[in-house]
């Protein structure tokens, strides 16, 4: 697979993020920290604060989060947690970001997550978003508009700006535009064979929310370049779609599985995938209606019933004409692993094979996953 | 430890309540099954409806159910799940009353079960109900107030009977009879040594959300009565709350190893327990308002943050003069289980210790698990 420039210079781009981020704190910048999909940039971005993910996908930090939580709930809440709580003493080196927010805005999605939060606002102050489960409602939908009217309170509160109608409006041309860009990277993916890895997408789609909005469009518009000038491939491998739970910064351990195994990742349905991206927000209706609208549609397990995932899965293995799903669940995330029943079903139907894998951040299980993604491999090449 | 009659009629009293139901619904009288407190009764008698609780407490059914969902989520959800797919092929019996009812009505209050929901849509009409998981905002109340309206719309369609005003208030008056009544049994429990015991008060705890609501009251006064007349005991033995998950009929396991090895226990901040009865329904108010107000206070795991809980925990321990608290969380509750955190520190804080239970329905821990409990009884006598 070729290589991109600009993955080397994403793989490159922590430290001026960084810098960028501490010079902005000096003039007094806010930094909002957030863990999920679900809490509206453009509203942050409205009120003049920045935003970096605080999604931790490094295994390392999992044992300081032992201390606090059970062993037995998810390792990216595991890891997230003990990246900000960790002091330093342990010897295991956090990420300079975990330690620079002014506020976490959190969001009632997932039982580990949500429990976590409370835990959390004794280290950093949390602000949680709470939001229906019932994604199709007008009674959902006005509870959740009420629930981002408070939060763009809390913004202007944090940041001493307004959130005005025009800011807003213009955040989410910003954010829309993202979105676009990516669908464009995406549309690459559809060639046969694919001129991408997934390896490589999964390097920007695991910077998105921790690159400023500038800086994001940059590299998508030069990755989008060089792409496009790739010399169609000769050599065809299986297609594959990873569909489940998120991949934050610093796991990427069952993407490498499957590419090293001989196939090629064309599209992930997971928030480190299409769901971050996938719905455009609508930019003629009012703004606080509009990103209300799209973000309660966002097909995360949470939601029930999540139909809107089945169809979404569907649709892109249609698109992005894929040869098999591998469905991918962290450990102990109960909403994904129940979830899956309905996946496997509804691939069943389509004649879409799927293998389902479940795992952690550590690495005792790669041989034993690299053997049955092997005899995936084998069954739908 | 004394016995008691009722609790013998208790035992027995299967049998003539599932006659009750097989002689109801001969005559058209629907019958509705629920998991979860958050669920009002008192909207279901009003539609002129029958109730019966199909928490699973058994652990028979747990096998069946990993045929359809995973094996690492909680016993309580597999137990359930099993009982209502078992179609008796597998020689294993469910209890009659899983197979009898017209519907379910569900609620979203944890992963594992929201999501079980969505799968058992596939067996029995089910109907979901959505609960905001900030339980102290008056846009949370206004939202659950709405699911609750459009809930008593789906019992006066299932029925064909309109739930009236009046309706509403008699049956408010009734449940608020029975939590009464409770408080009373409860009260009882507070002279030292108790005299009853927890295995005695499990039995009818357990039966609370399947006897008809006249039949518990009836149970309820006896037990009353027969309590009130034990002549006060001598040997004092540790006083014992249990703290967390519910305790579904036929799991009666972590009560019974705290009482066979010497314990008593006086409360249950549980879902059978306390947080079933502690809170009334206001009678004065409008009907649905009142409801909402006091369901959406009953302090689960699964509201964000839940400092009811730890204050009622507290205020528990106190009233009821507890030596020591056992946090019981079923294997892979997350809610529960994080929670217990916070449980923990404020126990320290006011003094109490505190022994920690994880556990499924099996028996292969048991005596591991007697013997910590040995371990705490030592350390709190």
């Amino acid at each position: 697979m070729q290589c991109f420039k600009t993955i080397e210079y994403l793989k490159n781009s922590y430290g001026e993020r960084i810098s960028q981020i501490a010079d902005q704190r000096r003039s007094g910048k806010k930094l909002v920290g957030t863990f999920c999909l679900f809490v509206p940039d453009e509203i942050i971005f409205a009120a003049g604060a920045d935003r970096v993910i605080l999604c931790g996908g490094k295994n390392d930090t999992v044992s300081i989060a032992e201390q606090y939580l059970p062993r037995n709930i998810c390792p990216l809440v595991k890891s997230s947690f003990g990246s900000i709580v960790n002091n330093g003493c342990s010897g295991i080196r956090s990420c300079s970001h975990f330690s620079m927010v002014d506020m976490i805005v959190a969001e009632n999605t997932c039982d580990s997550k949500k429990k976590m939060y409370e835990l959390l606002g004794e280290y950093v102050p949390t602000y949680v978003i709470d939001l229906p489960q019932k994604p199709d409602t007008p009674e959902a939908l006005k509870y959740f508009l009420s629930e981002l009217e408070k939060f763009r309170g809390v913004m202007e509160q944090l940041t001493g700006n307004k959130v005005t109608t025009e800011g807003l409006r213009q955040e989410i041309r910003s954010s829309n535009e993202t979105r676009r860009l990516f669908h464009r990277l995406y549309e690459l993916r559809k060639e046969d064979p694919s001129p991408i890895s997934g390896s490589q997408v999964l390097k920007i789609l695991q910077k998105q929310y921790f690159l400023s909005p500038d800086k994001l469009k940059e590299y998508l518009r030069m990755l989008i370049e060089e792409v496009e000038s790739v010399e169609p491939g000769q050599v065809r491998k299986p297609r594959i779609m990873v569909s489940g739970c998120p991949m934050p910064g610093g796991n990427t351990k069952v993407t490498d599985i499957i590419e090293s195994r001989g196939g090629v990742i064309v599209a992930e349905e997971s928030c480190t995938g299409t769901r971050s991206f996938w719905y455009l927000v609508d930019e003629d209706k009012d703004p606080m209606t509009a990103l209300a609208e799209r973000y309660i549609k966002i097909p995360c397990s949470c939601m029930s019933p999540n139909d809107r995932r089945i169809d979404n899965i569907l649709e892109l293995a249609r698109e992005f004409r894929v040869d098999g799903v591998i469905h991918y669940t962290l450990q102990f995330c109960h909403g994904y692993n129940i979830e899956k029943q309905k996946v496997q079903k509804a691939l069943k139907e389509a004649g879409i094979p799927m293998l389902s894998i479940e795992t952690d951040y550590s690495d005792s299980d790669v041989e034993q996953i690299g053997l049955r993604v092997d005899a995936f491999m084998e069954m739908i090449s």
